[in-house]
Protein backbone atom coordinates (compact mmCIF):
# COMPACT_ATOMS: atom_id res chain seq x y z
CA UNK A 1 0.00 0.00 0.00
CA UNK A 2 2.60 2.44 1.03
CA UNK A 3 4.63 1.17 -2.10
CA UNK A 4 1.53 2.22 -4.37
CA UNK A 5 0.84 5.79 -2.53
CA UNK A 6 4.69 6.61 -3.02
CA UNK A 7 4.40 5.71 -7.12
CA UNK A 8 1.18 7.40 -7.54
CA UNK A 9 3.23 10.60 -5.92
CA UNK A 10 6.14 10.30 -8.01
CA UNK A 11 3.97 9.92 -11.16
CA UNK A 12 1.83 13.18 -10.65
CA UNK A 13 5.61 14.69 -10.17
CA UNK A 14 7.31 13.68 -13.52
CA UNK A 15 3.40 14.35 -15.11
CA UNK A 16 3.35 18.29 -13.66
CA UNK A 17 7.95 18.53 -14.92
CA UNK A 18 6.88 17.26 -18.60
CA UNK A 19 4.33 19.79 -18.61
CA UNK A 20 6.67 22.33 -17.54
CA UNK A 21 8.83 21.18 -20.19
CA UNK A 22 6.37 21.54 -22.70
CA UNK A 23 5.50 25.28 -22.00
CA UNK A 24 8.92 25.58 -21.98
CA UNK A 25 9.66 23.85 -25.80
CA UNK A 26 6.72 25.74 -26.79
CA UNK A 27 7.72 29.36 -25.83
CA UNK A 28 11.60 28.85 -26.54
CA UNK A 29 12.41 29.04 -22.88
CA UNK A 30 15.75 27.58 -21.43
CA UNK A 31 15.32 26.91 -18.07
CA UNK A 32 18.02 25.76 -15.77
CA UNK A 33 17.62 24.38 -12.27
CA UNK A 34 20.02 25.58 -9.95
CA UNK A 35 20.88 23.37 -6.82
CA UNK A 36 23.23 23.65 -4.14
CA UNK A 37 24.19 23.46 -0.30
CA UNK A 38 22.57 26.45 1.38
CA UNK A 39 25.18 29.56 1.27
CA UNK A 40 26.77 28.65 -1.48
CA UNK A 41 26.46 31.26 -3.75
CA UNK A 42 23.58 30.77 -5.83
CA UNK A 43 21.53 34.48 -5.38
CA UNK A 44 24.94 35.69 -5.75
CA UNK A 45 25.51 34.18 -9.21
CA UNK A 46 22.34 35.66 -10.42
CA UNK A 47 23.20 38.28 -9.26
CA UNK A 48 25.83 38.65 -12.06
CA UNK A 49 24.72 35.98 -14.52
CA UNK A 50 21.11 37.94 -15.49
CA UNK A 51 23.15 41.59 -15.92
CA UNK A 52 25.40 39.60 -18.41
CA UNK A 53 22.69 38.02 -20.18
CA UNK A 54 20.46 41.42 -20.65
CA UNK A 55 23.07 43.27 -22.09
CA UNK A 56 23.57 40.54 -24.62
CA UNK A 57 19.95 41.03 -25.90
CA UNK A 58 18.49 38.38 -23.76
CA UNK A 59 15.43 38.45 -21.68
CA UNK A 60 15.50 36.16 -18.20
CA UNK A 61 13.23 35.27 -15.14
CA UNK A 62 13.55 33.82 -11.95
CA UNK A 63 11.65 31.37 -10.19
CA UNK A 64 13.22 31.79 -6.30
CA UNK A 65 13.03 28.33 -4.11
CA UNK A 66 13.16 28.60 -0.45
CA UNK A 67 10.96 27.28 2.52
CA UNK A 68 10.19 30.22 4.06
CA UNK A 69 11.16 34.10 3.50
CA UNK A 70 11.29 36.66 -0.08
CA UNK A 71 14.95 37.24 1.29
CA UNK A 72 16.55 35.80 -2.29
CA UNK A 73 13.60 37.52 -4.80
CA UNK A 74 14.01 41.12 -2.85
CA UNK A 75 18.06 40.81 -3.45
CA UNK A 76 17.18 40.38 -7.25
CA UNK A 77 14.28 43.08 -7.70
CA UNK A 78 16.98 45.78 -8.39
CA UNK A 79 17.58 43.35 -11.53
CA UNK A 80 14.16 44.67 -13.13
CA UNK A 81 13.32 41.19 -13.91
CA UNK A 82 10.58 38.88 -13.23
CA UNK A 83 11.08 37.01 -10.06
CA UNK A 84 8.54 34.71 -8.65
CA UNK A 85 9.08 33.43 -5.23
CA UNK A 86 7.59 30.27 -4.60
CA UNK A 87 7.76 28.90 -0.69
CA UNK A 88 7.11 25.21 -0.16
CA UNK A 89 6.30 26.41 3.88
CA UNK A 90 2.07 26.52 2.77
CA UNK A 91 2.50 23.00 1.42
CA UNK A 92 4.02 21.33 4.49
CA UNK A 93 8.10 23.10 4.33
CA UNK A 94 9.53 20.67 1.92
CA UNK A 95 13.30 20.34 1.64
CA UNK A 96 12.62 20.93 -2.25
CA UNK A 97 11.22 22.62 -5.52
CA UNK A 98 8.44 20.40 -6.65
CA UNK A 99 7.26 20.51 -10.20
CA UNK A 100 3.73 21.67 -9.32
CA UNK A 101 5.04 24.45 -7.06
CA UNK A 102 6.78 25.69 -10.60
CA UNK A 103 3.96 25.21 -12.52
CA UNK A 104 1.98 27.24 -10.32
CA UNK A 105 5.06 29.90 -10.52
CA UNK A 106 5.00 30.05 -14.42
CA UNK A 107 1.03 31.22 -14.19
CA UNK A 108 2.65 34.41 -12.48
CA UNK A 109 5.03 34.70 -15.64
CA UNK A 110 4.40 36.13 -19.11
CA UNK A 111 6.40 32.76 -21.06
CA UNK A 112 6.49 34.57 -24.54
CA UNK A 113 9.02 36.94 -23.12
CA UNK A 114 11.29 35.10 -21.64
CA UNK A 115 14.88 33.46 -23.17
CA UNK A 116 16.40 32.43 -19.65
CA UNK A 117 14.37 31.20 -16.99
CA UNK A 118 16.38 30.43 -13.43
CA UNK A 119 15.06 28.28 -11.23
CA UNK A 120 17.13 28.56 -7.75
CA UNK A 121 16.20 25.22 -5.87
CA UNK A 122 16.31 25.25 -2.13
CA UNK A 123 19.54 24.96 -0.34
CA UNK A 124 20.13 21.49 -0.18
CA UNK A 125 22.63 18.86 -1.56
CA UNK A 126 20.38 15.93 -1.05
CA UNK A 127 16.43 15.81 -1.88
CA UNK A 128 16.19 18.23 -4.76
CA UNK A 129 18.37 16.11 -7.22
CA UNK A 130 15.80 13.57 -6.41
CA UNK A 131 13.26 15.80 -8.52
CA UNK A 132 12.75 16.75 -11.89
CA UNK A 133 11.35 20.13 -12.32
CA UNK A 134 10.74 20.09 -16.25
CA UNK A 135 14.34 22.02 -16.76
CA UNK A 136 16.89 22.21 -19.54
CA UNK A 137 20.11 22.04 -17.77
CA UNK A 138 20.85 21.25 -14.11
CA UNK A 139 23.97 23.05 -12.10
CA UNK A 140 25.31 22.45 -9.13
CA UNK A 141 27.17 25.28 -7.48
CA UNK A 142 29.85 23.57 -4.72
CA UNK A 143 31.40 26.21 -2.86
CA UNK A 144 35.00 25.85 -2.01
CA UNK A 145 34.50 26.19 2.12
CA UNK A 146 32.34 23.06 1.84
CA UNK A 147 35.47 20.82 1.21
CA UNK A 148 36.88 18.05 -1.29
CA UNK A 149 34.83 15.48 -0.02
CA UNK A 150 31.33 16.78 -0.81
CA UNK A 151 31.00 14.62 -4.51
CA UNK A 152 31.50 11.74 -2.87
CA UNK A 153 29.63 12.17 0.12
CA UNK A 154 26.33 13.55 -1.66
CA UNK A 155 26.75 11.67 -4.57
CA UNK A 156 23.22 11.78 -6.50
CA UNK A 157 23.45 15.64 -6.99
CA UNK A 158 26.79 15.51 -8.92
CA UNK A 159 25.24 12.38 -11.09
CA UNK A 160 21.94 14.24 -12.19
CA UNK A 161 23.80 17.67 -12.95
CA UNK A 162 25.17 18.53 -16.11
CA UNK A 163 27.40 21.53 -15.11
CA UNK A 164 29.29 21.80 -11.40
CA UNK A 165 30.27 25.64 -10.78
CA UNK A 166 33.15 25.69 -8.03
CA UNK A 167 32.02 28.57 -6.79
CA UNK A 168 34.22 30.90 -4.32
CA UNK A 169 37.24 30.96 -5.57
CA UNK A 170 38.52 34.01 -4.09
CA UNK A 171 38.80 32.31 -1.03
CA UNK A 172 40.91 29.67 -1.84
CA UNK A 173 44.44 31.49 -0.67
CA UNK A 174 43.14 31.41 2.79
CA UNK A 175 41.22 27.92 3.09
CA UNK A 176 43.41 24.49 2.64
CA UNK A 177 40.91 22.77 -0.13
CA UNK A 178 42.42 21.36 -2.68
CA UNK A 179 40.74 22.32 -5.56
CA UNK A 180 42.54 19.77 -7.91
CA UNK A 181 41.28 17.10 -5.67
CA UNK A 182 37.62 18.65 -5.77
CA UNK A 183 37.32 18.51 -9.38
CA UNK A 184 38.82 14.65 -9.50
CA UNK A 185 35.96 14.30 -6.65
CA UNK A 186 33.42 15.42 -8.93
CA UNK A 187 34.57 13.84 -11.77
CA UNK A 188 34.95 10.50 -9.91
CA UNK A 189 31.02 10.74 -9.13
CA UNK A 190 30.17 12.10 -12.96
CA UNK A 191 32.10 11.37 -15.71
CA UNK A 192 30.27 13.33 -18.09
CA UNK A 193 29.44 16.88 -15.83
CA UNK A 194 31.41 19.45 -17.23
CA UNK A 195 33.11 22.00 -14.40
CA UNK A 196 33.76 25.65 -13.99
CA UNK A 197 35.67 27.52 -11.34
CA UNK A 198 34.36 30.62 -10.39
CA UNK A 199 33.99 33.66 -8.20
CA UNK A 200 30.14 34.86 -8.38
CA UNK A 201 31.63 37.83 -6.14
CA UNK A 202 35.04 38.84 -7.90
CA UNK A 203 33.37 37.72 -11.03
CA UNK A 204 36.26 35.03 -12.03
CA UNK A 205 34.89 33.04 -14.43
CA UNK A 206 31.64 34.05 -15.02
CA UNK A 207 32.54 35.10 -18.51
CA UNK A 208 32.99 31.08 -18.77
CA UNK A 209 29.65 30.54 -17.24
CA UNK A 210 27.78 32.67 -19.69
CA UNK A 211 29.30 31.10 -22.75
CA UNK A 212 28.29 27.86 -21.46
CA UNK A 213 24.59 28.88 -20.75
CA UNK A 214 24.97 30.15 -24.56
CA UNK A 215 26.51 26.98 -25.79
CA UNK A 216 24.20 25.07 -24.13
CA UNK A 217 21.14 27.03 -25.18
CA UNK A 218 21.68 26.85 -28.99
CA UNK A 219 22.33 23.30 -28.60
CA UNK A 220 19.08 22.74 -26.92
CA UNK A 221 17.73 19.72 -26.24
CA UNK B 1 -4.55 6.89 4.25
CA UNK B 2 -1.69 8.23 3.04
CA UNK B 3 -2.06 10.28 5.98
CA UNK B 4 -2.31 6.77 8.22
CA UNK B 5 0.60 5.84 6.75
CA UNK B 6 2.69 8.88 7.11
CA UNK B 7 1.64 9.09 11.19
CA UNK B 8 2.24 5.62 11.57
CA UNK B 9 5.87 6.16 10.12
CA UNK B 10 6.59 9.08 12.46
CA UNK B 11 5.37 7.27 15.86
CA UNK B 12 7.19 4.12 15.01
CA UNK B 13 10.29 6.68 14.46
CA UNK B 14 9.47 8.56 17.64
CA UNK B 15 9.20 4.88 19.71
CA UNK B 16 12.71 3.68 18.42
CA UNK B 17 13.98 7.25 19.61
CA UNK B 18 12.94 6.90 23.16
CA UNK B 19 13.92 3.34 23.24
CA UNK B 20 17.57 5.20 22.79
CA UNK B 21 16.65 7.32 25.05
CA UNK B 22 16.11 5.15 27.36
CA UNK B 23 19.07 3.04 26.90
CA UNK B 24 21.51 6.51 27.11
CA UNK B 25 19.54 7.75 30.57
CA UNK B 26 20.42 3.71 31.78
CA UNK B 27 23.99 4.07 30.83
CA UNK B 28 24.14 7.56 31.67
CA UNK B 29 25.20 8.64 28.06
CA UNK B 30 25.02 12.01 27.27
CA UNK B 31 24.20 12.21 23.30
CA UNK B 32 24.54 15.07 21.44
CA UNK B 33 23.05 15.24 18.22
CA UNK B 34 25.06 17.16 15.42
CA UNK B 35 23.57 19.04 12.41
CA UNK B 36 24.39 21.48 9.67
CA UNK B 37 24.60 21.88 6.31
CA UNK B 38 27.11 19.96 4.10
CA UNK B 39 30.84 21.20 4.84
CA UNK B 40 30.11 23.12 7.81
CA UNK B 41 32.56 21.92 10.31
CA UNK B 42 31.19 18.96 12.06
CA UNK B 43 33.79 16.41 11.51
CA UNK B 44 36.65 19.14 12.36
CA UNK B 45 34.76 20.37 15.35
CA UNK B 46 34.68 16.70 16.73
CA UNK B 47 38.54 15.98 15.92
CA UNK B 48 38.94 19.11 18.43
CA UNK B 49 36.38 18.23 20.81
CA UNK B 50 36.92 14.63 21.60
CA UNK B 51 40.67 15.07 22.76
CA UNK B 52 39.60 17.63 25.09
CA UNK B 53 36.76 15.79 26.72
CA UNK B 54 38.67 12.77 26.18
CA UNK B 55 42.15 14.68 28.41
CA UNK B 56 39.77 15.69 30.64
CA UNK B 57 38.91 11.85 31.56
CA UNK B 58 36.04 11.02 29.82
CA UNK B 59 35.06 8.73 27.08
CA UNK B 60 33.11 9.48 24.14
CA UNK B 61 31.90 7.41 21.18
CA UNK B 62 30.87 8.38 17.42
CA UNK B 63 27.85 7.57 15.30
CA UNK B 64 28.88 9.16 12.13
CA UNK B 65 25.63 9.69 9.82
CA UNK B 66 26.11 9.80 5.93
CA UNK B 67 24.21 8.57 2.87
CA UNK B 68 27.86 7.16 1.49
CA UNK B 69 31.51 6.98 2.24
CA UNK B 70 33.21 6.19 5.27
CA UNK B 71 34.97 9.34 4.97
CA UNK B 72 34.36 10.75 8.27
CA UNK B 73 34.43 7.70 9.92
CA UNK B 74 38.51 7.48 8.78
CA UNK B 75 39.13 11.11 9.85
CA UNK B 76 38.20 10.27 13.58
CA UNK B 77 40.21 7.01 13.51
CA UNK B 78 43.08 8.10 14.50
CA UNK B 79 41.45 9.45 17.90
CA UNK B 80 41.49 5.89 18.90
CA UNK B 81 37.56 6.05 20.20
CA UNK B 82 34.82 3.96 18.66
CA UNK B 83 32.59 5.33 15.94
CA UNK B 84 29.77 3.58 13.85
CA UNK B 85 28.92 4.86 10.29
CA UNK B 86 25.67 4.85 9.91
CA UNK B 87 25.03 5.13 6.42
CA UNK B 88 21.49 5.66 5.03
CA UNK B 89 22.47 4.39 1.40
CA UNK B 90 21.14 0.72 1.98
CA UNK B 91 17.99 2.17 3.15
CA UNK B 92 16.88 4.33 1.07
CA UNK B 93 19.62 6.91 0.81
CA UNK B 94 17.59 9.25 3.49
CA UNK B 95 18.59 12.68 3.67
CA UNK B 96 18.60 12.82 7.18
CA UNK B 97 19.74 9.82 9.89
CA UNK B 98 16.80 8.41 11.86
CA UNK B 99 16.27 6.88 15.14
CA UNK B 100 16.44 3.09 13.43
CA UNK B 101 19.44 3.76 12.46
CA UNK B 102 20.54 4.86 15.29
CA UNK B 103 19.70 1.82 17.18
CA UNK B 104 21.06 -0.69 15.28
CA UNK B 105 24.29 1.73 15.60
CA UNK B 106 23.93 1.56 19.14
CA UNK B 107 24.53 -1.98 19.15
CA UNK B 108 27.79 -1.91 17.89
CA UNK B 109 29.12 0.20 20.77
CA UNK B 110 29.93 -0.95 24.56
CA UNK B 111 27.55 1.69 26.02
CA UNK B 112 28.64 1.00 29.71
CA UNK B 113 31.79 2.97 28.81
CA UNK B 114 30.46 5.62 27.32
CA UNK B 115 30.27 9.35 28.60
CA UNK B 116 29.39 11.46 25.60
CA UNK B 117 27.61 10.05 22.57
CA UNK B 118 28.34 12.70 19.41
CA UNK B 119 25.75 11.87 16.54
CA UNK B 120 27.23 13.55 13.32
CA UNK B 121 23.91 13.65 11.09
CA UNK B 122 24.35 14.38 7.52
CA UNK B 123 24.70 17.44 5.91
CA UNK B 124 21.35 19.05 5.62
CA UNK B 125 19.81 22.02 6.87
CA UNK B 126 16.75 21.06 6.64
CA UNK B 127 15.43 17.39 7.08
CA UNK B 128 17.39 16.14 10.51
CA UNK B 129 15.87 18.90 12.38
CA UNK B 130 12.31 16.72 12.19
CA UNK B 131 13.55 13.53 13.21
CA UNK B 132 14.61 13.42 16.92
CA UNK B 133 16.57 10.83 17.71
CA UNK B 134 16.88 9.90 21.56
CA UNK B 135 19.64 12.90 21.91
CA UNK B 136 19.70 15.08 25.16
CA UNK B 137 20.97 18.00 22.92
CA UNK B 138 20.38 19.15 19.40
CA UNK B 139 23.50 21.46 17.98
CA UNK B 140 23.48 23.12 14.69
CA UNK B 141 26.95 24.68 13.51
CA UNK B 142 26.57 27.23 10.82
CA UNK B 143 29.45 28.59 9.18
CA UNK B 144 30.38 32.36 8.24
CA UNK B 145 30.50 31.49 4.58
CA UNK B 146 27.08 30.20 4.15
CA UNK B 147 25.68 33.97 5.22
CA UNK B 148 23.73 35.82 7.51
CA UNK B 149 20.03 34.89 6.51
CA UNK B 150 20.56 31.37 6.73
CA UNK B 151 18.46 31.49 10.13
CA UNK B 152 15.58 33.09 8.42
CA UNK B 153 15.23 30.91 5.36
CA UNK B 154 15.70 27.42 7.60
CA UNK B 155 14.25 27.96 10.75
CA UNK B 156 13.18 25.18 11.58
CA UNK B 157 17.01 24.10 12.33
CA UNK B 158 17.69 26.95 14.77
CA UNK B 159 14.14 26.71 16.36
CA UNK B 160 14.63 22.74 17.02
CA UNK B 161 18.55 23.18 18.28
CA UNK B 162 19.90 24.03 21.61
CA UNK B 163 22.91 25.87 20.59
CA UNK B 164 24.20 27.06 17.53
CA UNK B 165 28.10 26.92 16.64
CA UNK B 166 29.26 29.70 14.31
CA UNK B 167 31.79 28.17 13.11
CA UNK B 168 34.82 28.90 10.61
CA UNK B 169 35.39 32.47 12.51
CA UNK B 170 38.98 32.69 11.03
CA UNK B 171 37.42 33.45 7.63
CA UNK B 172 35.93 36.30 8.97
CA UNK B 173 38.48 38.66 7.83
CA UNK B 174 38.13 37.19 3.69
CA UNK B 175 34.33 37.52 3.70
CA UNK B 176 31.77 40.24 3.64
CA UNK B 177 29.60 38.49 6.11
CA UNK B 178 28.34 40.59 9.35
CA UNK B 179 28.97 38.29 12.43
CA UNK B 180 26.32 40.37 14.38
CA UNK B 181 23.43 40.66 11.98
CA UNK B 182 24.02 36.41 11.64
CA UNK B 183 23.95 36.24 15.58
CA UNK B 184 20.58 38.73 16.01
CA UNK B 185 19.32 36.73 12.68
CA UNK B 186 19.99 32.99 14.93
CA UNK B 187 18.24 35.13 18.00
CA UNK B 188 15.10 36.54 15.90
CA UNK B 189 14.18 32.75 15.50
CA UNK B 190 14.85 31.30 18.45
CA UNK B 191 15.20 33.85 21.13
CA UNK B 192 16.29 30.54 23.84
CA UNK B 193 19.49 29.05 21.93
CA UNK B 194 23.13 29.64 22.80
CA UNK B 195 25.36 30.93 20.07
CA UNK B 196 29.24 30.58 20.32
CA UNK B 197 31.42 31.74 17.91
CA UNK B 198 33.84 29.46 17.02
CA UNK B 199 37.03 28.35 14.94
CA UNK B 200 38.22 24.52 14.60
CA UNK B 201 40.41 24.90 12.86
CA UNK B 202 42.27 27.33 14.74
CA UNK B 203 40.97 26.31 17.99
CA UNK B 204 39.16 29.67 18.87
CA UNK B 205 36.29 29.23 20.98
CA UNK B 206 36.58 25.69 21.20
CA UNK B 207 37.19 25.76 25.11
CA UNK B 208 33.59 27.71 25.56
CA UNK B 209 32.27 24.85 23.55
CA UNK B 210 33.54 22.10 25.83
CA UNK B 211 32.77 24.00 28.91
CA UNK B 212 28.99 24.53 27.47
CA UNK B 213 28.61 20.63 26.71
CA UNK B 214 30.07 19.78 30.36
CA UNK B 215 27.35 22.49 31.88
CA UNK B 216 24.80 20.57 29.49
CA UNK B 217 25.81 17.67 30.77
CA UNK B 218 25.82 18.37 34.66
CA UNK B 219 22.75 19.11 34.12
CA UNK B 220 21.06 16.51 32.44
CA UNK B 221 17.80 16.73 31.84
Amino acid sequence: MEIRVVRDVLEESNLRAQENRALFDMHGIFAVNIMSSPGSGKTMLLQKTIPALTERGFSCAVIEGDITSTIDSERLQPLGIPVVQANTEPFGGDCHLGSHLVQAALKQLDLSSIDFLFIENIGNLVCPAEFYLGENRRVVVLSLPEGEDKPLKYPLMFRECNLCLLNKMDLAPYLEVDVELMKSNVHKTNGQIAILPISAKTGEGVGEWIAWLLHARGGQS
